[in-house]
C-alpha cells in the first residue's frame, strides 16, 4: 500500500515508517519541511536496506500522494496539521489519526488526559477534514520505542476506532503487518475518548514502573482482527 | 483476612467472593437484605465447600466486621450503598471500590462511560466516605462470568489506583490471590478517569466479537505488583 505517515520525523511516525516500509509497504514521510522528511527518509533507506520504498516530502505532497494518510504528530499540532493535509484527502483516502490528547500540550503531565470539547481528538479531527472523509483512529497504545525496535516484535494489541468498517480492516491490516501486533475492533469513533485515554494510563505505569514499553494485549480471543471474519 | 463484598450478591461481587474465599479470606457477603446475603453465603459455601469461611449479613453489619470491605455495585447504587456503609468504616478499614460509572446509569448503554462531575466514580465515593478513608479503587477490567468460573484462572490484570501505597498494596495482595491475576498500580485515585472507562471499552469488544471475557493484560514486564519491590 502507498502510506502517508505524517509527522514521519517523530519518533512515533519513523518508528511506524520503519515497521511499515519493512513490511513491504511503500511510505512518504510528511514532514512541516520537506528537505527534514527527505533526509528521514534517506536515514530509514539506509537502516532498512534497498528492498524498503521510503521517500520524504512536506505534509500536504505526501498527504496527495498516497491511499493511507496515517497522522502521528502531538495534540498540540493537530489543527494546524490537518488544516494543511485537509486539502489533499479525496473521498478514496484513508486518514489513520494517531493523536491521544495529553495535558503536555498545556504544560501539563503526558500521563494526564485531557478532554477535548467533541470528546476525542479523533472526532475534533473529524470537523478539520472534508466531509465523509474514511476516518480511522488507532495506534494509541504502541510506544515509539517498541515501534523502533526492528529486532524485536512488538509486544502489544492496538485498538481501532471508526465509522467505516471496511477503512478500519485497512488500518487493521497494517497493523498485522508489524510482527507481534494485533488489532481489536472497539465500535465507533466516539469510542477513542476512551482508548485516546489509554497512553496517558501507560506513560503513567512506565513512570511507576521505571520501564518505557508497557503495553496492552486483550485477552478472551486468540485472533482478534475483524469482528465479522 | 476478614473482606467485606457489599453488593456481594450481583454477578461480580458473588465471583469476588467466591476467588477470595477459595484463597482462604474469610469472607463477609453485604447485601441490602441480611436475609438474602445469607442466602448468597450458603450458596457460596455449598460450591465452595467446607474449608471455605463465608457469611451473610447486611451491608452495614459487613463493612463495619471486615478490615477490607470492598464494593461492588451499579453506578446509581453508590450514594445510597455508601451512605449506608459509611458509618462503619474506621481509620483501620481499607476500602475498594470497583465501580465503572456506565450510562447504564440513567438507562444508557453500558458500552458507554458517564463523566461524574468529580472525575470519576472513585473520587466522588471519596467525598462519601469519612476524611482520611484509605481509599483504593480496583477490579474494573475483570468480568464477573471469569470471576465466577472457578475451574479456571482469570485472564486479566488489575489496575489499581489510590493514593494510599501500601492500602493499594494490601489490595494488590488480594488480587495476586485470585489464580492468573496479577496488579498493576497505575498511579493515584484520580487515575481512576481513565481505568473506570475500560469496563464500558470491554463490553464493546464482547459485543463486536459476541463474547463474554475479554480482559486486558499489560505487557512491558513479566511480574507487575508493588512498584517498589
Amino acid at each position: 500500500m502507498d502510506v502517508a505517515v505524517i509527522g514521519g520525523t517523530g519518533a512515533e511516525g519513523y518508528g511506524l515508517t520503519l515497521r511499515l516500509a519493512r513490511a513491504g509497504h511503500r511510505v512518504t514521510i510528511g514532514s512541516r519541511d520537506a528537505e527534514r522528511g527527505a533526509a528521514k527518509a534517506d536515514e530509514a533507506r539506509d537502516l532498512l536496506g534497498s528492498d524498503a520504498t521510503v521517500e520524504g516530502t512536506d505534509n500536504a505532497t505526501a498527504a496527495a500522494g498516497s491511499g493511507v494518510v496515517v497522522v502521528t504528530v502531538p495534540f498540540g499540532g493537530v489543527a494546524p496539521i490537518y488544516d494543511v493535509i485537509a486539502p489533499s484527502i479525496t473521498a478514496a483516502s484513508i486518514v489513520c489519526d494517531c493523536t491521544s490528547p495529553l495535558m503536555s500540550a498545556v504544560g501539563g503531565r503526558a500521563s494526564h488526559a485531557i478532554r477535548p470539547w467533541h470528546g476525542s481528538a479523533a472526532e475534533f479531527v473529524k470537523t478539520l477534514l472534508p466531509k465523509g472523509t474514511r476516518l480511522v483512529a488507532a495506534f494509541h497504545t504502541v510506544g515509539a520505542r517498541a515501534l523502533q525496535a526492528l529486532e524485536a516484535p512488538v509486544d502489544s494489541d492496538a485498538f481501532v476506532m471508526g465509522d467505516d468498517a471496511e477503512a478500519k480492516a485497512v488500518i487493521g491490516s497494517l497493523i498485522a503487518d508489524i510482527p507481534g501486533m494485533r488489532w481489536v475492533d472497539v465500535g465507533g469513533l466516539q469510542m477513542a475518548r476512551i482508548a485516546e485515554t489509554l497512553t496517558p494510563l501507560l506513560i503513567s505505569v512506565n513512570g511507576r514502573y521505571k520501564i518505557h514499553e508497557a503495553g496492552f494485549r486483550v485477552t478472551g480471543l486468540d485472533a482478534w482482527g475483524s469482528p465479522s471474519r
